[in-house]
Formats: structure tokens, C-alpha cells, sequence
């Protein structure tokens, strides 16, 4: 008897699939009660079907998703087509029929994945999407199944490949942001529109699935805060460097006393911080916890393969809970009320670069010393487009205190708020 | 219905188990169906009971094993006790009793796993021992089940917390070897008596262990060669970093078209290689597989409660598996014939430091060049002691020709070979 599935989409990650049950034939043979098999695999329209059977593949592809649906013989559908619909509607429909159903769809499960959850659990039939996050780092069942035990109480993550790779490039061979975008986009690394890469948004999903499997609580994507690379310049790089740091786009949950404080940003990590030196388009996952202490994970984030790879680890062991009749499984059961944290528990240092259009470094030293802020460094130098830039590493202070010192900025003729960036470690 | 545990043994690592189970009550309670409770403690006499019960410990301690064993509420048994006697004759006698064992003893495993393997497997009983390979990195869970897609063609790790701790002192601050050694036993990193940290052999322990769940091959620890950290010299670290690379002390396991080259030994390696920047106390293991490419999990190597956390999660997963009436499992189903690699297909570039006592560097070259070796790179220098040294960066070579390097210098009075050191990554 062998587990039949049937594939959704037959894109890059999805003909990686067939790649890794060849390449690593022997040892999954071994690992499985049941071997794999593709059963069908759904494509858009009778087009693609006849460009992929010119391609050479020999898989019987369908253009109708009931005649996956409706084939008792497929007990695993594995959605890899991306976007919301129709995967929602599709993934939904499998497992209303029963099917268990493997996704690598990151933006469905940190938009929807709490209702997709629901009707798993309703149908008992189990939901698995390891290759969601970090495609290539396998941090989900990680932190489901061997850091059970512990309780983290931060996670720090590098979790978007494209915008590190500019970051990567920004900070050793001192691009500027529009040099590192270009090239990236020539790479294939960022879309034509980059938006969700470089302004957070993509790591920001990343956060809601990690907050339910590290933290267990299930929070709105849109209490996630997000901020982009786009504003990086040259002297932000400078300052960093020259003061020990290195900037990151950061992907952050910390567990505070009145709940999580989760939020991506471009932030200055010590450079002997073992996030610091995660470059190009590698991704790494950093934990604090009460009992291992301090822990990392890294690999890389996307790829046909390190995703494919992922995909059949979940297959893999869906084929061995099946083949046992365990009962379905919830990938992660850790679950607690979801709260966010107040502005005044989430707490950091920061580094601004403050443009001088009207004001003087004393007015400015005044005005920061009025909210509270007394520079542990204060740099004065004439930016490239020959305005007078303060850069200055605050105290530790609360979002309160920087939201209002961002308002008041805001309107102010003499300073000029350019960039606020947290400082990780101080 | 509770999990009725007995810890043999009531060490640093035994006692932390209850101050994990404390401290992170309300996840565990959530996430075990069998809430887990320590029924008795093996303690060695009647005077360390005393001293446990007079430290305020209230726990039904027992100086008897049979007590233990003849308990049919008991149904795991953790041995903290380390060492092989009488550890692994109480490991068989629980597993033959029909009870799971965690564990956390390296050096019996990595000796006798095999053995203790088939008595639980012939007895249906659970033997787990996520603790025993670098204590806080759940490395050996995560090649079990998350890699398990992924076929692993080369494991370099940092294994050692103390000569990694020693090394960093030496590279960083230039310390020498007896300064860093006598530091790291001031600061209870190193014991009295350091040879197992410092001769590479509790490294090479981890890489038999690591053997099994990364290549499905139980290997013998007299197939790994090991070499330790005793020789290095500050002419040695200051060569490899004029020449872009750390000193590490690093085990590896690489399959070879004949089978697995497994060796621990100080290697130099590439500055931006993610291991070199394992620092002080703490661990990694950097993976090269087909599917994932390149990978690397990072955290304490000992301690407490890292250690504690992993023998918990071993505890958790039995008490789900238990509850669910599974079948006791293995902890690694992946298994083939044990094949070392042919010392011709175990190849490396080395560096070199040679002493020239009578010869010149230009016989010193005539010989290298008789012997296939093209330096990459030749520095000659006065060492401290006032010889000539050469230190040298040589092309790729096999095993068996640095052999016969080795063996013809044993015997040359005009040179030393003073270090061979592998080069990783060139």
C-alpha cells in the first residue's frame, strides 16, 4: 500500500517535490511505512498541462480540482500554488473530504490559519506546513516537538532572504539601497515589486506562525508592526559599524509581562551577536528560553529545494502516522489566550538620525533630554546631501516614549526624525 | 493517570529535571497528556540521602535499584548517573523490566548504544537519549524527524564546550594553552584531569552518536580518529588568521564514495565560515545535506538545564506516546551497513608547521614537492624557542599520503612536523 497525494500547483517548490522522493530515494524508502506516490497533480488550465507534458513530465495532471477531491485513493493533498484563492477555498475542500492536507502557503496560514486549523481538527485529518517559515530551517517542528520543554521567552529571526542579501551588500560592500534592490532583482532573489520583501511584510507572516509554535498564542497579522529597508542609507550602515553593530532586518516576539511584543525592523545587532553574521540570503532563527538558554537555527529561507525538502519531511510523517492509525495530529498544541503587549512594557534602546534643517545640536540635546533621553552616543557630521545629520544611541526607553517623540518631530520645522532603528543586546 | 518516573542518579543534570518540570509547569502541563511525576531517586548511600534530605530535598530515595525495577508503577527510568558501570547494567536490567529509559550518558552510548539498542527493542521499550549529544542543542530529534527528508553528506561540528571555551581564549586573546587550560579549570569548565575535552575524545563520542542519526551508520569509536588541542601554539593561531581563517577544534563526519571519513582534530576554518564564530562555552553542528544545502543548529553543549531540557522533552514525548498506547519507538529508524572510508577518498587540505632543525627551505620544499605537495602558501619564521619554522598551506591531499609525510618526518632529523591541521572549506 502506498499514501497517494496529490499536488496543487506544479510550480518551483512543487516540482521540487518529485526531486527530493528521487534524489533521497534510498533513505526515505527506509524512513516509511508507506511509500509516496504523486497521484495527480492540479495545474491551471489545459495549456499548462500540454507545456508540462512537452516538458517530459508523465504525471496524470487535472485542470478540476474535484477530481482530486473526489479520488478516495488520495489520502494527502499538498497545496503549492501561493496567494490566498483559490488555495483557501481548495485547501478547505480537502480537508472537508477528509484528506490531510501539507502547505508551504505563508501568507494563508498567518492570514487564515487559525479557520484552516478549525476544519482540520473538525474532519480529523491533520494540517502540516513546516516549509511555511524559513523554508530550508526546520523551526516549526522543532519548536513543537524538541523544544517542548522549554519556554522561550524571545525570538529573534533574519527571516527574509531577499532583503538580507541587500542588507548583506549594503553593509560589506557599501551599496546603496537602490544598487542592492537592482541587483537582487537581476538575481531573481526580489520580485519586480518588492514590496512585501523589503518592507517587512513578508517576515511579518513569518511572526504570526511563530508566535502560535514558540510563544502559543495566535495573533493578528495586523498587530504585527513592520518596518522596511527602504530608508537605510550609507551613514545609518557607517554608524552601525562604527559603533559596533551590524543592521538586520529583524524579526522579533518577546514575551513581556502584559504579552507579546512582535514587530519587524531594521535594527543594530552587536557584531558578536550569532544573528549578526547571518548573510546573503541565509536565515536564521535566534531563541532566549528559561532552560536551553540561548539557541539557533539557520539555513536557508527559500529555494526549490530546501522548501521541497520540508514538504516531504511533513510527508513523511504523515505517511507514518497513517500507516500507524494514529489518530491526526495537530502540528502544534501549545495554545494560551493571545495578548499584546502595552507600548509601555516594550521597551529598547534605539539609534536616531535626526536631520538639523532649522535647529542647533544644543536645541536638539534639550528637546531629546525633555523626553527623557540622554545619548550614550551622539555623532554631528554633514550628510551627503549636506544637511547636518545627528546620529545619536539612546537609553533603553518605551514605544510610548518613541511614539511620542516621534509625533512631536513630526511637526517640527528645526528637526527632522529620518530613521529610528532598535538597538538588539544593550 | 501520571507518568511515574525514577531518576538514577542526583547530580547537576538529575537535579535540574524537577527545576525544569517546576519551572515550566503550565506549558508542560499543557502539552503531556500523562502529567509526569518523580517516583524515587537512586541515590548511592545512606549518607548521600541523608545529605539530599538534610539540602531540604523531599524525595523518596532509595540506595537499592531493585527497588526501582520491582516498582511496576515506574514505567521510565532516567539514568543521570554517567560513567559505564553500574550505569549500563542498570539501563539493560529497567529496559528488560519493561520499562523506557532516557538518558543522557554520551560515553555509554556512543560504547555500548548498540547493545542497549536491541535489548529494548527485543523488551517493546522506549530508549531515548536526546540529552547525550551536546546537551542543549536538539540535534539528534531533529535528524530523526525534521531532516528526515534530507540525506546529510557532510556533519561538521563544534563539540566541546571546554576546548572550544580554551580555543577562543587562545585566538581572541592570544592566550596560550596552559593559561586557557588553567582558566577553564579555575572556572569549573575543565576538570582535573582534561584529557577527554582536550584530547578530542568526548567530541569523538558525539560524532559515533551523531553517526547513527545523520547516516543511519553505528560506527565504532576506535573508527574515529581523533587528535586534541594540546599542540597548538600562538605561531599557529597567528598563521591562520593572517591567512583568513580560526583554529577550531571540529569533528567531522564526511561520506566518502567508500563510506564515512569521521575524525575530530583542530581544523582551520574559513573566517566566514558560520562555525567559526562559535564562540566560548557553546556547540554546533553545520550540516551539508542534498536537499536543505547548508545548515547550522546552535546552543550550549552542557550545563544544567539545557541538558535537563532535553532529557524533559524525551520525557514528554514518552508520556504522549505512552498515553497513546503507541508502539514504542525508535529513536532512530535509519540504518545501513557501517562502511569507513578508504584512507585514498579521505582528502583535505593541511596546514603544516615545521620545524627545520638541520635542513634548509629549500630541501624542505624539494621534499614537500616529492611528496605532491604545491604549497598554497609559505611563511618561514623564528619561533619563539629561536628555530626556523615554516608553516605552510598545502594543496587537497589524501589521508594516505599525509601518512607517509608523517611517517618519513618521524624519522628526518632535518625537519619537524611539528602540526598537520586540517584546512575546511578550500
Amino acid at each position: 500500500m502506498t499514501l497517494k497525494i496529490a499536488l496543487l500547483g506544479f510550480g518551483t517548490v512543487a516540482s521540487g517535490v518529485p526531486i527530493i522522493l528521487e534524489q533521497n530515494s534510498e533513505k526515505i524508502s527506509q524512513l516509511v511505512q508507506k511509500p509516496i506516490t504523486i497521484s495527480k497533480i492540479l495545474v491551471r488550465d489545459a495549456s499548462e498541462k500540454k507545456r508540462l507534458k512537452e516538458q517530459g513530465y508523465d504525471y496524470h495532471f487535472v485542470t478540476d480540482i474535484d477530481e482530486i477531491l473526489s479520488d478516495d485513493d488520495i489520502s494527502v493533498v499538498v497545496e503549492l500554488m501561493g496567494r490566498i484563492e483559490p488555495a483557501k477555498t481548495f485547501i478547505t475542500k480537502a480537508l472537508e473530504s477528509k484528506k490531510h492536507v501539507v502547505s508551504a502557503n505563508k501568507d494563508l496560514i498567518a492570514l487564515h490559519g487559525k479557520e484552516l486549523l478549525d476544519v482540520a481538527r473538525q474532519n480529523n485529518v491533520s494540517f502540516y506546513y513546516e516549509a511555511a517559515v524559513a523554508g530550508g530551517i526546520p523551526i516549526l517542528r522543532t519548536l513543537a516537538t524538541s523544544l517542548v520543554a522549554d519556554k522561550i521567552t524571545k525570538l529573534l529571526g533574519v527571516l527574509n532572504g531577499t532583503s538580507n542579501f541587500m542588507l548583506t551588500k549594503m553593509v560589506e560592500e557599501g551599496w546603496t539601497y537602490d544598487k542592492a534592490l537592482q541587483t537582487a532583482q537581476e538575481l531573481g532573489y526580489a520580485e519586480s515589486d518588492p514590496t512585501n520583501d523589503v518592507e517587512g511584510i513578508d517576515a511579518a507572516y513569518k511572526l504570526v506562525i511563530l508566535s502560535q509554535f514558540a510563544f502559543g498564542m495566535t495573533i493578528d497579522y495586523k498587530d504585527v508592526t513592520h518596518q522596511g529597508i527602504t530608508t537605510i542609507t550609507p551613514e545609518d550602515v557607517n554608524f552601525a559599524q562604527n559603533h559596533g553593530y551590524v543592521i538586520k532586518l529583524v524579526g522579533s516576539i518577546e514575551e513581556t509581562k502584559s504579552g507579546l511584543a512582535v514587530e519587524v525592523s531594521p535594527s543594530l545587532l552587536p557584531e558578536k551577536h550569532p544573528l549578526a553574521r547571518v548573510n546573503d540570503v541565509m536565515n536564521a532563527v535566534y531563541l532566549n528560553s528559561i532552560g536551553i538558554g540561548e539557541s539557533m537555527y539557520y539555513g536557508p529561507g527559500a529555494g526549490q529545494k530546501p522548501t521541497a525538502t520540508s514538504v516531504v519531511a511533513d510527508l513523511m510523517t504523515l505517511s507514518n502516522e497513517v500507516a500507524s492509525n494514529d489518530q491526526a495530529k495537530l502540528f502544534n498544541n501549545f495554545n494560551r489566550p493571545s495578548k499584546i503587549a502595552d507600548l509601555e512594557d516594550n521597551q529598547s534602546a534605539y539609534y536616531f538620525s535626526i536631520a538639523l534643517s532649522n535647529g542647533s545640536k544644543a536645541e536638539l540635546t534639550e528637546f531629546l533630554k525633555n523626553e527623557g533621553i540622554t545619548p550614550k552616543a551622539f555623532v554631528l557630521e554633514k550628510s551627503s546631501s549636506g544637511k547636518n545629520l545627528a546620529m545619536i544611541k539612546t537609553n533603553v526607553i518605551t514605544k510610548n516614549q518613541l511614539e511620542q517623540i516621534e509625533q512631536k518631530l513630526q511637526t517640527s520645522t528645526a528637526f527632522q526624525l529620518r530613521n529610528a532603528f532598535r538597538i538588539i543586546g544593550d
